[in-house]
């Protein structure tokens, strides 16, 4: 039985190509005092994962040259030397692109009991979702009867800021990149308005439409000129919360912000970036009510699967141009 | 006696010239029930004025074609048909461009007695002093042992700022447009570090020298540039309080925002725009509190005083230059 590992082979210098990535095979290990060896049956790629490709000091380390990438993993605990994990547990942490993980027990979470698919503990009721729960109600403080807009709205992180945003009582307008993604945000998403950017002539008329009456909380994962277009529609004392800007995590040089910036003290904006990992508490508080949500038929979610370790490059590559729907996920095993 | 009155003649496209005003003289009225005649002693420019020139909605209306110009005035009641002021009160309010004002007496504010001069109500103990509180205590919430950074630093509002930002304990760096600026900072408002953004080669770095260990709390008066060399040099969940963006004010289009908005997202950084008037109890707290400072010396102040309503025009063109120090009075009468 071996070990099948994906490993930065090549910074990227703007778009990721397959080519920064190598694939090997490596004995698997045995996991040493306070260790446990998990068997991974789930990865998470992520927009994020952009940016520890790059040789820049952030909020977490880069990737190394030649080191097994790391992701959100679900996966089976196959032996274990830490007394709080036993064999089949099931558990998340953050461990490599690979079959089987050596981890600090210390680092793992173990799963809480739902009838929802294992996967979903990537997705919406993991990071995705705790993200989409932190600014929602954390960040940007949306309350009853507010004026909620969301980029990349289809997305892991956006389909659960509008369902979450229909459930605080706001009103929900988003957009996405395809008539089919636009259609799907109207029909199982539970938003209210829609539009697709990649069709649009104007994003600033495009957002007015899907918000005539203006927009009191903007969840922004896109930045660039959809941030633009959304500046100027805010309403007064409007919060911006940046959660992502997948716009430009491939640009060669740091693009300029959004026009208008003045706009934001005539209109006393506030424009917050938050990391969901600084709100454990509000993360574990999200865990629990979306467990009782998605039971209720309230909150729903979709996932692109895509089998094998050696397609997680070309997953992460095609999330990254905006090809797939819902949360995108790497089935290993 | 007659009332000499400054008119907005023209919008200005770009910057402010001497042929956007015109000056005529008027009869002098009388007030009707409600209302007091002042005679105004002297009148506040500043730099928001430029904003309410363009024919565009904004927090407050935009002045209009052929109407006498407002701004900041302290005066001396004539004659009042308002129960709640008398003859020989000293008043401030919004009032116009002109030697003599008609009010609605409610709209005016009788001035708590203190040993400062009477001008000082329309800078340090008035709106410019109000807006630095305001913006440090509310806004950005600053505390003591934080850096921070403000741009315009010798300006009516900077120059508080800093002095402020002293007296809550923070480290406090600026910048300025001339060496004699810089060294007023240092020598007399109490500033840590400071340099002359005319004179610098690299923004970026001339922050990185006055902040050697980075910004938890910028004072935003200027926009640009400055603010984007601010931005590259903000510690974690650091606060950018947007009070002006006088490098913006004529611009025929809005320029580019700052590039590197993603820092945003990766340090926590929160930016948030305010208008002084929403924040009437902190203003009123702030009046009581910088009379004393002023009184025990913790609080210094400087004005350039410029005479005759006819030369309001060229003392508000000179201010958008940043020409002067201090805070730019017109003295009436």
């Amino acid at each position: 039985m071996k070990n099948k590992q994906v490993c930065l082979a090549s910074r990227p210098s703007g778009w990721v190509t397959p080519e920064n990535f190598s694939v090997r095979e490596a004995e698997i290990g045995e996991p040493g005092d306070g260790e446990v060896l998990v068997k991974n049956l789930f990865m998470s790629v992520d927009p994020y994962m952009r940016g520890r490709m790059n040789d820049v000091k952030s909020y977490i380390p880069p990737f190394q040259l030649g080191d097994v990438l790391q992701a959100g993993v679900v996966g089976e605990v196959v032996s274990s030397k830490y007394d709080e994990l036993s064999e089949g547990d099931h558990v998340t942490g953050m461990l490599g692109w690979e079959n089987y993980s050596i981890a600090d027990g210390r680092t793992l979470r173990k799963l809480p009991p739902t009838k929802a698919p294992l996967s979903w503990h990537l997705g919406i009721l993991g990071m995705p979702g705790m993200t989409a729960y932190v600014g929602l109600t954390q960040i940007a403080e949306a309350k009853s009867g507010e004026h909620l807009f969301v980029s990349a709205a289809s997305g892991a992180v956006g389909s659960v800021v509008g369902q979450l945003g229909k459930i605080l009582g706001c009103r929900v307008a988003g957009s996405a990149g395809s008539d089919e993604k636009v259609a799907l945000l109207r029909e199982e998403f539970g938003y209210d308005a829609a539009f697709n950017y990649k069709s649009s002539d104007s994003l600033l008329q495009s957002v007015q439409e899907v918000c005539p009456q203006g927009v009191d909380v903007s969840f922004e994962n896109v930045g660039g000129e959809q941030m633009e277009a959304v500046l100027w529609c805010m309403r007064d004392f409007g919060r911006i919360a940046l959660c992502g800007m997948i716009a430009d995590y491939n640009a060669e040089e740091p693009p300029p912000g959004p026009r208008g910036m003045m706009l934001m003290i005539g209109r006393r904006l506030t424009m917050r970036g938050f990391i969901v990992t600084d709100h454990p508490e509000a993360c574990e508080e999200y865990v629990v009510k979306a467990i009782q949500w998605i039971a209720d038929g309230k909150l729903k979610y979709r996932e692109t699967i895509t089998e094998g370790v050696e397609n997680a490059p070309q997953a992460f590559i095609d999330l990254l141009k905006g090809g797939k729907t819902g949360k995108q996920i790497v089935q290993l095993a």
